[in-house]
């Protein structure tokens, strides 16, 4: 039985993955020198097409790195001196303001309780936070803080850097960059590649953050400092070897992506996930483990399964159909499907079915 | 035109892997969860594996990170509160130096010039290094530092730890591991895979540095220092979603290099180089760039060219076959072929024919 993947990442590959990496495979893409013009050409498209997907500024830098987790480091190291101001909801906004912990700096923070929301109107962030960090889309609950709220927060502290998660959300969010300086994701979510990679969007701004950071003897680490990412970003290259065939893979993708339109992708996403969140609302078995339907995630959808009484993950799986654990506390209690590019209408409404059979 | 990749790295792969990763693709290895059994299956096989194919003891931890740069600076990050001490001798060598500096340590070093041997009877180092980074192979130049060289100053400073960059030797190389303390390569080379993945070799006393160093308020990191590291790794995790795939192939190409043997894939490159040195000795147009025999590196050898008078990189790759160019100020002057275990005798002997006719 071929099964499919509704799991939050790694998920089901987009459906152009396996062809593209065969293609790749045999075209020797694996081989090609990360110096070489190949290689520039490969990134200097991903570069092009990526702005255009999301609407990305041209002035903004497009870095490569290991995956969201080296991202989130990264983005503390070279943004912050000593403060960072973070929106924790959930494992992934914590691990955020864990990482500025970890890396010596006095983070400060704003929790709220699992699947909850923030009260943005009441929210100060005080004046020593260089950045205000924020999880869009917290994988772990299905909870999404709206792009309006970040906007918003964005333009109330214009003198604050803004870093955003978009790990889980991306290419869904249709997001103002041009109020952000650090957006950062890893491809085995939205964009249905295999792991291994992950991509920051850097704003001008935050680059020169980072250059006065070293300006002052901070160190922002080695060959993943922002000053150093910059100059081999100029060239279109990575100061270590990439993943150049991965890096091949996801510019092919990105451009089928723009085939169909980033509004349209959005708008699946939003009608799948209405779906969903509609047969969730209507069920006796099963709910949506977030409540305020304005900050219902529509990629990772949270189902609260205990008063279905029954192991649905194992059920899901006997069809075919792999769905995400609960997170952490909740493993046992929910699960979580996920609704990416890759999930098309006809696979949600064949997941809603086999839910209706319980 | 079928093109063989003679480059240092990606390089050509390894006959194996095209067809391990269409498996893997095909078997949905890169939609599994990095926290599924199927998944610590995989590493936990890598972590025995390897451990076998290169006599590694038993109690040290395999780490899985980005690359081979990335691995550079986790050693200096978790192993080095003010001094490294490094052994210059090419662009690499000098990139480990460079790093300790970027991460605001105060390395110490020896220095020689391009193509020349270090004279380790002579070299004292100093009591204040915790710890002495070498270059095994240093692929900008082609020399090679014989393991016993190695070996002999790990046993002078025995409360030393020794960290040793393996990227462009392994397998090659004979190595004592039980002297060596971090030990790191990247896939691309001698294994023969697509980049985007880097090996860490991590001995216990390399993490009761780092454990040390945290003790002491001094962050070694986030989601890779190595006491995170090593709680995942008795999982068989990863802290981040590392490359599944890409680990699922490697784990492949290790049990079938463990099959062929180590010694025998050891004397064939051996048997490879020196068809190679033999022909530069014999050579009126081109010459081995490293003179001293005992520190030629059998897996990067390279080339000076500048008797040919001639595009010897267009002309190889006219017959299919890529080679590395000379590094930085070489460029033009030299040619790099790598040796590596994907590379056959009758491949190398196909070279020397080429070349030959110059």
């Amino acid at each position: 039985m071929k099964k499919i993947f509704f799991t939050p990442g790694p998920t089901q590959l987009y459906p152009t993955v396996i062809t593209h990496f065969k293609k790749g495979l045999d075209e020797d893409i694996a081989s090609i020198s990360h110096r070489s013009k190949h290689f520039q050409e490969i990134y200097q498209k991903i570069n092009l097409d990526l702005k255009k997907l999301l609407a990305i500024p041209d002035n903004y830098s497009i870095f490569f790195v290991g995956s969201g987790t080296e991202a989130i480091e990264r983005t503390i190291q070279n943004c912050v001196e000593k403060t960072s101001f973070h929106f924790i909801n959930g494992a992934f906004s914590e691990r955020f303001f864990k990482t500025a912990q970890e890396l010596g700096k006095d983070p400060q923070s704003i929790e709220v309780s699992l699947g909850e929301e923030f009260d943005f109107s009441k929210i100060i962030i005080p004046n020593t936070a260089e950045m205000v960090c924020f999880t869009h889309n917290e994988s772990s609950t299905g909870v999404m803080i709206p792009g309006e709220e970040i906007k918003k927060v964005a333009q109330k502290y214009p003198d604050t850097l803004i870093a955003l998660d978009v790990v889980s959300s991306v290419p869904y969010g249709n997001l103002d960059y041009s109020l952000l300086d650090v957006v950062f994701f890893s491809v085995q979510k939205g964009f249905g590649l295999p792991a291994g990679l992950g991509v920051m969007i850097v704003s001008p701004r935050a680059i020169k953050k980072a250059e006065s950071l070293v300006a002052k003897g901070i160190s922002v680490g080695s060959y993943h400092g922002f000053p150093m990412l910059v100059d081999f970003s100029k060239k279109f290259q990575n100061p270590e070897t990439p993943p150049v065939l991965e890096m091949y893979v996801l510019g092919k993708v990105i451009i089928e992506m723009q085939a169909i339109g980033i509004e349209k992708i959005e708008k699946e996403t939003e009608q799948k996930a209405k779906l969903l969140y509609d047969f969730l609302d209507a069920s006796d078995t099963f709910s949506a483990f977030v409540k305020d339907i304005f900050f219902r995630s529509p990629t990772i959808i949270v189902v609260d399964i205990q008063r279905a009484k029954k192991d649905i993950k194992k059920m899901l799986a006997e069809k075919g159909m792999i769905v995400g654990s609960g997170y952490g506390e909740n493993k046992d209690k929910h699960i979580r499907i996920a609704n990416f590019p890759t999930h098309s209408i006809r696979d949600i409404k064949r997941m809603i079915k086999v839910l209706q059979s319980v």
